[in-house]
């Protein structure tokens, strides 16, 4: 066998172990009775192991060099280079760093479930300047490395490969410059009118209806998928099989949908991955930002249309007791009420990016030695009040200590949110010059007609493309803030 | 490290990996949608492949010799033979024929599920005419390695291992003398009575809470399991999660509630093995006979007593619509009707032996090289008349072609349904000694002091003794019919 012969079958063995952790976390999540935790835990342990034995064996090196030399595909050439990627990220750290980080974020995780309702900042920050420490280190050695300009530069690299600091600064600065004003003129112009009341009681059973309905109206298919109850919803699957999850409050049937069109534009990027390539790097989702272009395409330009809306109201009348009657308008002022608050998962559109960037000027700091973990909780308010006008003094539960993101030591993970708002904003300007305008596309009962030039231009590529090469074939630039600043004048009249 | 403490940790690594399988399996038969089919069955090939290497590795057979002169606890030696058995049976095999045996059951199984419904004996017997071959050659391999007086012996070790041929001949050789006069008997009496039409409109969902609630009745720990749905009921798990299945049908509650029933009787051995021995092979349940007997206490023995009877009218009252009313005697006289069929799955009590007597005969000549394939329709209905006074000539496919096990080439496999049934018979009588009458105690509310008894001498030793050891131990005699005669006089007041 070629040594690309033998890279491509030892990235698809890797896979098949991804399939099995795949399953085995989803059923934790989703199945599993508390009896099973402690084995599922060593399960899961041995697997990930597996994995990374599989992945660190010396021949990959070896292959991967002669690869560099060798005659292939362009195509082949691509994953290649997405075997490198991934081989990189498993090799480059020491074994005793990995497991160093894997008991302190462990630890800070764990303490963090009973520290935060407690508010105790003193008692976490003792163990979270631990998982800090190991992050610098962590990022030191990735930079030096991968040769980024930063060391958080580094750890972006784990979550949004493709996407630089200075890409993300920019982008950011952008959004700071214009969303603080946007949100006031649109809450002063929101307290002149009425704000319809959607709380009611809606039996779980037929929000399940509603959600099913409404992921198969968007193009999910349950011969490929299923859509389940976790207490927080997410998105996993294996080719051929997607799962995603919502939950249910009884008081609230807005929260699940929008859960469930967020998760089924995940699951529909998923399922739309390059068949030909299934079990090789080259086939799987280009990175986090492109990810949650996806879900937020699906949850914020489809799902906040009025044709939307107007299905949704259908749906609701027949689906909900009588008494429950919203109209479009209705809905659609719902979905898009704004309203600052502490809290980032149930941010509005317009503050949502404010929080992300409160985020990631902390944590670039941190990471690049620019400021210790005293800092944070005077920082995190002092950005807060400058941002979003809320104070944080003392409520470090609702404040630096609300994600569970920093103690399991994913720094670098949340600019891809609001990357993904952005990707997702430029994606439909770009699909309305060719396809039409959305709201009416929806109207016309041609969904499928967005989730194929979805498919065309973002999920049959796979990694096959940089991000940044991704977002200049389908819209002609790469990730910039222009779109999404349109998007929110637009959906707002401003 | 000790050569014990290799295997230890080697057997550990192994049950992880039978961890994943059981995971994968269960969810391809309870949750998985097709889609997900095909990357599912390379992900078990992936993992059977793992576990059989894992097994293979030259270092076991070195470790299990070293073992076999190391000074270990009376425990630590059972583990190693037990040990060495699951070795011997990954391990005697060369992989060429294993591999052409899957190959040769998969297509024979294939073609068994569209030739079976077209009754085409012709056509299946020319690739089951392959899977026997092969199957001999297997036996006799066996046979050969492990010392068994017939190749049909080693044939049964994969399965009930400890029980040898000639102690299922003697146990069959019993109920073969007994069992025909005894069903006429009862039907002759049954005739002269009303059978109570137990058929009706039992939705699915009050069918579950049936079902839930009667498995929790019996000790199902939900916090430790689950019960779902499949095409056919079947229980599997890992170590504090035990899974069950059953299937609703909507005209009759009784199929599902006692598949659910029996289930529970299989989950609950699994259930109470050794927690100091999870993950070893002296944890695991001793053989299909003893795991068939303690599902069929739970059905048979426990199920069939008026007072689990009147507990269920109770049930049945109170969850289904009115105009359902049973009484216990009602209900009793259900579950005990005896109405020799074509079918083995649902045979009543008394026929079931003769179903099983049948293809063991047959399949022991088969394999023994006294009977080729071509013999086995005429083989099959010159016994069933004999036993059961039923004719199958010219219907194969309610006749020799009706079961899964030969096309799947599991040969040796039937004869623990029935062994089942004479243990639980067996150790229903020695517990009565101990406990008092199995009624009585039902009656009483004292379900757990049943299933304590059956923990102590069953469940809790794992596979620390021998099949018929373990038999001895419970009961003061090996596995012998005369119990299960006995149960039968009781149950049909012979």
């Amino acid at each position: 066998m070629s040594a690309y012969q033998n890279l491509h079958s030892a990235f698809r063995k890797i896979a098949y172990y991804q399939h099995c952790l795949t399953i085995l976390e989803w059923d934790q999540e989703v199945m599993m009775p508390g009896g099973g935790a402690e084995e599922r835990a060593n399960a899961i342990a041995e697997m990930s192991a597996l994995e990374h034995s599989a992945m660190n064996q010396p021949e990959i090196q070896t292959w991967l060099d002669v690869c560099a030399e060798a005659d292939l595909t362009a195509d082949e050439a691509a994953n290649v280079r997405e075997m490198r990627r991934a081989w990189q990220n498993s090799n480059l750290m020491p074994e005793e760093l990995v497991r160093e980080q894997a008991v302190a974020n462990a630890l800070c995780q764990q303490q963090w479930t009973t520290l935060r309702p407690q508010n105790d900042w003193a008692g976490f920050s003792t163990s979270f300047t631990r998982v800090v420490e190991l992050a610098r280190e962590q990022a030191r050695i990735r930079q030096q490395a991968l040769n980024t300009p930063t060391p958080y530069d580094a750890m972006l690299g784990l979550y949004s490969c493709g996407d630089s600091a200075s890409l993300i600064d920019e982008t950011f600065a952008q959004l700071k410059a214009i969303l603080p004003e946007m949100i006031n003129t649109v809450c002063e112009r929101q307290n002149k009118t009425t704000r319809v009341n959607v709380r009611g009681e809606f039996p779980v059973a037929q929000q399940q209806q509603l959600s099913h309905n409404i992921a198969a109206t968007l193009g999910f298919d349950f011969n490929a998928g299923r859509l389940d109850i976790s207490a927080h919803p997410f998105s996993t699957g294996n080719p051929g099989d997607q799962r995603i999850t919502t939950r249910y409050r009884t008081d609230d049937f807005l929260d699940a949908l929008f859960g469930t069109v967020h998760e089924t534009g995940h699951a529909s990027y998923e399922a739309g991955l390059p068949k030909a390539w299934r079990g090789q790097p080259l086939g799987l989702a280009r990175n986090m930002s492109i990810h949650e272009s996806q879900s937020l395409f699906f949850e914020k330009h489809i799902g906040t249309t009025d044709a939307f809306c107007a299905l949704l109201a259908k749906q609701v009348q027949t689906l909900f007791s009588a008494d429950v009657s919203l109209s479009a308008d209705e809905l659609k002022q719902a979905v898009c009420w704004v309203e600052p608050g502490l809290i980032r998962v149930s941010a509005d559109e317009l503050s949502y990016p404010l929080h992300i960037i409160v985020r990631h000027e902390i944590e670039s700091a941190l990471i690049n030695g620019d400021m210790e973990v005293s800092d944070i909780p005077d920082a995190w308010n002092q950005k807060m009040q400058q941002y979003l006008g809320l104070n944080t003094q003392g409520n470090n539960k609702d404040g630096c200590m609300q994600d569970v993101h920093w103690p399991s030591g994913a720094f670098g993970y949340f600019p891809s949110y609001t990357l993904g708002a952005v990707n997702a904003a430029q994606l439909r300007a770009a699909m309305e010059t060719k396809i039409g305008d959305l709201n009416a596309l929806i109207a016309a009962n041609e969904i499928a007609q967005i989730t194929q030039w979805l498919h065309d231009n973002i999920w049959q590529w796979g990694s096959r493309l940089e991000s940044q090469e991704l977002m200049q074939r389908a819209t002609g630039k790469p990730t910039n803030a222009a779109a999404l600043i349109t998007h929110f004048e637009r959906q707002y009249g401003l």
